[in-house]
């Protein structure tokens, strides 16, 4: 893979949460969305605690993370040379000292494989290699179509989690046998948070948490619906007050008690 | 296992979908409810089909799905003697030529493991075996906790349906992962429909179609609510519109397209 950075021109500086996040990325690409914001937004971490992220892209899930709790130790582990690097500079850029290391998933380096961690987070890609058309974009297409299987995205981060160590996960809904066939071995507690666009239609991403040593019955929720009204409104102005909250002021996604 | 039958005076006889199917089951013990209307609801089946029903109790989904369809070949497998012999009486009552089996799924006859089915349906057992206080009743011991693993009555019934036949199952929420882990070797086209009590409640049960040899991609469907409201309302009286029409005139479950 390249070892070369995204030159200044080909950046745009984006605002997130309301202006609590500021993130740097490619301005063709892999550009971030909606899907890091909930995903960071799911997880229930303490100050003090640890979380690393598997295939962090320019940080975005991480400084999320970190605005809405501080004091966290957070790193983050990315394929692509140059996101690795934007990542770092976003994290500078938001005051966050994360470490990143540009790694492939499936040989970690040992300052990752030694450790363990209080929270592990993903976004996997969402297409089976060969299962859509690839992008012409190199970036784009590492980040949205899988090198590694989403059963081994689970597997490595069931390994890296700490006993009662919480896994959470944001991936397409038609993919949820195959986190849940993952999971079944190594995790436990899992729940399933459907990410329905509007009232009485089907979710297309799912979030999923699980424990490790986790030994509660799964819990399949009631879905979280991102959007107001039965029709797709103006972009954007339409969320959900639980969503708005998040996306706009940073709230935290309360897992259903 | 005891080959005797109920007393006449230990059975009731209830009518389901607005009268047009009349059951007889024990006044103790296991008793139809509204599970297995819904599953018979929500199988697609074509007038001369076969249809198999695993753990057929007294007959309650196959007559339901007969009372919808007409001329289907119907075949029922039964464990309890006592239950075997009431589906074929309520067979009788209904005019409906159903075959039943007393047999245990792991032991099927012949009969039944030379077929292949256009439809196998049905409603396992929700507890593991061990994880709940055994009913002191024996029938409804034996209908309500499993015997024979989950993943095993799903394995059973894909080896009885025919290419691209389907199985429809209605099961306890927290056993989606069991139900989906079962199915992925042998099904595909996997769909969930969650059951939810009412609009925003997490869905108690979930019906799962696959078909076999099916390839198209896994679908969770938007909950189906049971009943109108966000309180429990005077039993029986709330249900929403399409559960309604379900449980009073007989119609189909319109799975979501």
């Amino acid at each position: 893979m390249a070892r070369t950075v995204f030159a200044e021109q080909d950046l745009s500086q984006n605002l997130f949460l309301g202006g609590k996040v500021s993130l740097l990325q490619p301005k063709n690409g892999y550009r971030a969305g909606v899907d890091p914001v909930l995903l960071a937004a799911s997880v229930p971490a303490q100050p003090g605690e640890s979380l690393l992220e598997l295939g962090c892209g320019a940080g975005q899930a991480m400084l999320c993370v970190n605005a809405r709790i501080p004091g966290l130790k957070i790193t983050g582990v990315e394929l692509q040379f140059a996101y690795a690097d934007l990542a770092r500079r976003n994290g500078k850029l938001n005051d966050c000292a994360l470490k990143v290391h540009e790694a492939d998933l499936t040989m970690l380096p040992d300052g990752v494989k030694q450790q363990q961690f209080d929270h592990v987070i993903a976004n996997p890609p969402y297409y089976r290699k060969g299962a859509h058309s690839p992008s012409q974009n190199n970036g784009r297409r590492v980040a949205l179509g899988e090198e590694t299987p989403l059963g081994q995205w689970i597997d490595i981060a069931a390994r890296r989690l700490r006993h009662k160590g919480y896994l959470h996960v944001i991936q397409r809904a038609d993919r949820l046998p195959d986190v849940l066939m993952a999971s079944a071995d190594r995790l436990g507690s899992v729940e399933v948070l459907p990410l329905a666009p509007r009232v009485g239609r089907a979710a297309e991403l799912v979030l999923v948490r699980a424990r490790k040593g986790g030994r509660a019955a799964f819990r399949l929720h009631a879905p979280l619906v991102l959007h107001l009204g039965a029709q797709h409104g103006e972009d954007g102005v339409d969320y959900s007050p639980q969503v708005e909250a998040i996306l706009r002021n940073g709230a935290a996604l309360a897992w259903p008690t």
